[in-house]
């Protein structure tokens, strides 16, 4: 333990940012519109609008699939959120969470070469925002969900896939669970288990914690417990949404009953996805070299430190400890590899795919407690994501 | 008019187009998505994504007037269409139309500096655009309606007008009738008249040539004389759609009716925005040193050569000939002014002076039969039109 916890505070170079250089890196936003061809000549004027731009138009009305080839549209990325659930502050509204999509823009350019536009809501009702959507369907080629709380973001998601003929996704389920599934397979192997046979709790049945579930079914985890605020979630509460409702039939393959006390008993693996905290006498009875990832941001549900005194790896959601989990080491290779494959559909398939190219980067390197994921900055990774989802895609077909 | 046609002879440099050039420059669309800032270590990403973009959605959040300082919202255009009547080609649909979108959000940063969006609408009900825009208010900071059919445009305008809370132009109207204003004022000049003592016949009572008529009213044209594909619009027709009768009972004074036979004898100045054509007889009976605007796109109402018989100044919608009248000397500016003024509306007054700031560069130029407007190319308009809408924005408060 003791040379974990140094090596965590080896890797602790937190970053101190002031309010002025934060507020002066967002002034005017964080996106602009640049030209793919020169408008500088009466010639350029006339091929990029009229009379030019008439026979692209002519030829899309004639065969609309031309629209793929001859627009932006087809491999631009909705970044839709309505500011219900953004980041750790809540629903903040559509204005507010602004900020946070032009960044998601800014991620999406940078790591997987794609444009994208920030689109925001000033409605939260699921049927109204899949309206406004499918009437701009011809504006874009793929949706990336953003910060919209649950339960709505479970309905609003599998609405708009049914709506639109087009990669829908909502990050914060799914890019998520495609990090955490990645993560916890080289986290297995450090501590020298089969993934399969973990047992595991989640902490937290919003986005998330359902999407992680869901991605540890598909890989073959079946020791799977979902808590929720008001603990293990279980066939026999009657007070369950939907959602969880279902999940309870799918999970705690045990049926245990009880709070974090009881779901942890013997755990292998806690999974925090709660903007709570997790009691540190709780994770004394996790069982030895146990996994504990400790995601919500900017604070943890333990302290990484803390964390350590009960697992061999510790993860977070933060940049200034090790082994990092971020969203951006999968949504830009996903929707990249999706987009070029000319899919449909992001299938369950992808998403595994997805993790284990990333997983996959972090075990070339040689894993340790303090490495099991790639850094967010790590440029090998979208491309490796990409590349997985094609070929996932491919074997669809 | 042997000189004049040797003139037009001389800028005819007619610019030919492959269907191979055209359709390469539009290979995967015109813009792109830049970044104004770095995101290449921990610290950028830090700063632009979590944990540090959420200290500026908390503060959008508590103060909703900082999004306009600290999102790319405010200065954003959306550029809007329903692709119900796209350039001469009419009603080919939303995906066809954004090839034109694209090209027009490229003249926003080319000539106004501006950010823009394309957002096409796969309905055509102004209700349901109006609601979809306003859904989406928050994510730009204005809108330049485009390509949408007459007589629903008018409506749809004034709807989104009253709506949101920011400019809104439908540039088809407003920046054609800019244009238009400001080389009849110059056209005037060159035939030494008064451009308010000038009789004017518009042929053509779509968008354009409602929003020319309102325009010419605005300036103190009093003589002015609209036709549609049924003759001359006055108040004893009883097929008028309500916008044209409104525009009967302001125009026409003489109270004429009849055709373009009717309306063209002893008329001073035509203005063509029909997409027909007009017999060459008529023509012939307009006044000495006449003005013929023939502003139909690719196929002028008369041929440049041909109208240079019956009138001085002659000007149309092309590249290759003479005095192109086009719309990106209007809109650039205009919107840029209003945006840089934190105007709420684009005002009668700021199109006035958008038309004479046009004007002024041609005339400090100096004014001849074959140079009444800029070249749509020329980079001083953009700047003036700017200048003179802040001024108009101003002069309002």
């Amino acid at each position: 333990m003791r040379n974990a916890l140094t090596a965590i505070a080896g890797n602790s170079n937190s970053i101190e940012l002031t309010d002025e250089e934060i507020f002066a890196a967002h002034e005017g936003g964080k996106l602009q519109i640049g030209l793919t061809a020169p408008l500088d000549d009466k010639r350029d004027l006339s091929i990029a609008y009229t009379p030019g731009v008439a026979q692209v138009s002519r030829a899309i009305n004639l065969d609309p699939e031309l629209a793929k080839r001859y627009t932006w549209a087809s491999r631009l990325v909705a970044v839709v959120s309505d500011g219900t659930a953004v980041l750790g502050l809540g629903n903040i509204g559509a204005a507010a969470s602004l900020p946070v999509m032009e960044g998601k823009a800014a991620l999406f350019k940078k790591f997987g070469g794609l444009d994208s536009i920030p689109l925001v809501l000033e409605t939260t009702d699921v049927d109204e925002i899949v309206e406004t959507l499918v009437r701009l369907r011809s504006s874009f080629g793929a949706v990336n969900l953003e910060d919209i709380a649950a339960p709505r973001c479970f309905e609003l998601e599998a609405k708009l896939i049914e709506a639109l003929d087009m990669p829908v996704m909502h990050d914060d389920q799914h890019g998520t669970a495609v990090v955490v599934l990645a993560a916890l397979t080289n986290a297995a192997k450090v501590i020298g288990r089969e993934a399969a046979s973990l047992k595991v709790v989640i902490s937290g049945a919003g986005a998330a914690g359902i999407a992680v579930a869901e991605i540890l079914l598909a890989a073959g985890i079946t020791d799977v417990i979902l808590l929720d605020s008001r603990g293990i979630i279980h066939t026999d509460r009657g007070d369950l949404t939907e959602i969880k409702a279902a999940y309870a039939a799918r999970t705690n393959p045990r049926s245990i009953t009880g709070g974090t006390t009881q779901a942890l008993d013997g755990a292998d693996v806690f999974i925090g996805v709660s903007s709570g905290t997790v009691p540190e006498e709780t994770l004394a009875k996790m069982s030895a070299d146990a996994v504990i990832f400790a995601l919500s941001n900017p604070d943890p549900e333990i302290h990484p430190e803390i964390a350590h005194k009960y697992a061999k790896v510790v993860a977070t959601g933060r940049s200034d400890f090790a082994n990092q989990i971020n969203n951006v080491l999968a949504f830009p290779g996903i929707f990249r590899g999706a987009l070029d494959a000319g899919a449909r559909r992001i299938t369950p398939a992808m998403k595994v795919a997805a993790a284990e190219a990333i997983a996959g980067i972090a075990a070339q390197d040689g894993l340790r407690p303090d490495y099991i994921i790639p850094s967010p900055l790590d440029e090998r990774v979208a491309p490796a994501v990409t590349a997985a989802v094609i070929a996932a895609a491919a074997d669809a077909k």
